[in-house]
């Protein structure tokens, strides 16, 4: 009995745990991109059936809000900044390689008073569907840690070509 | 001398045939697409580097102006669609492949009047410096022999996730 009742207090020791998990009100979340397909690309990476990371296998496009545009010219990007990565699976055709389905989608969103835990930017994730890829805080301050080493916060370079 | 005239006469002829190569007037060829770079981005592929075509290896960006993309929806392109291919090399980077410079663009326009001979569609390249590729009327032909098999003459598909 006293065994079982321990097996019961754990079980209810980690739900009381996950439950603890801090996340950020509704409200708060990072948006769907609505309309994200007519921003600017800014440039795509491709990672074969090898790479290590296999979500991130297939063609990894970058897109880019105006706002966020504006910012790689003055290296500061404004506040309401987005950018989203989609990446897209890959499957060979022929002699080339073709886009197929959507893996998911990373959104970085620069708003430095609703963000300020994570260096002024939010992220998040949608699934295929469009559906939202629950992201607790902590993995949000993951996502900064990277971020943070490059400037405000962005990787890419835009192709100046235009 | 009977010799040299021969060959002086020769080399003339190859002048005057060269001249005669038909090509558009200046003021019909299709433009430069300014502002492309902000046009929506419809797909990429990407072509190895055994590909045996040599001038698309790597990323094939397809970019569509407002016009082109509202002709996605309807199967027919109104006049002013245009789209790009840019062709961008690609090098390998750790353990994926990246954007290097930009090999060529071609470049497709819609104008049923202008571009009568070659489908209603005009066809254009450009270097990687921007300037001009001479595509002879005979080219552009050739470019139409291909795509007028295609839904008014397009071959992409615009991937529908908004």
């Amino acid at each position: 009995m006293k065994k079982y009742c321990a097996v019961v207090a754990g079980v209810f020791l980690i739900i009381l745990i996950s439950s603890f998990k801090i996340t950020l009100p509704a409200d708060e979340e990072v948006s769907y991109p609505d309309g994200y397909r007519s921003w600017t690309h800014v440039k795509t990476s491709f990672l074969g059936p090898q790479h290590p990371n296999v979500n991130y296998r297939g063609f990894d496009h970058i897109y880019a809000n105006d706002l966020a545009v504006q910012g790689y010219a003055t290296g500061k990007f404004p506040e309401g900044s987005v950018f989203v990565v989609e990446v897209i699976e890959a499957v060979p055709v022929e002699n080339y390689t073709s886009e197929a389905e959507r893996h998911h989608m990373d959104v970085m969103q620069k708003d430095s008073l609703r963000y300020a835990s994570t260096g002024g930017w939010g992220y998040a994730q949608f699934e295929r569907d469009n559906s939202r890829r629950m992201l607790t805080l902590e993995q949000q301050k993951t996502c900064n840690t990277c971020h943070l080493k490059q400037n405000d916060h962005v990787f890419s370079v835009l192709r100046k070509v235009q």
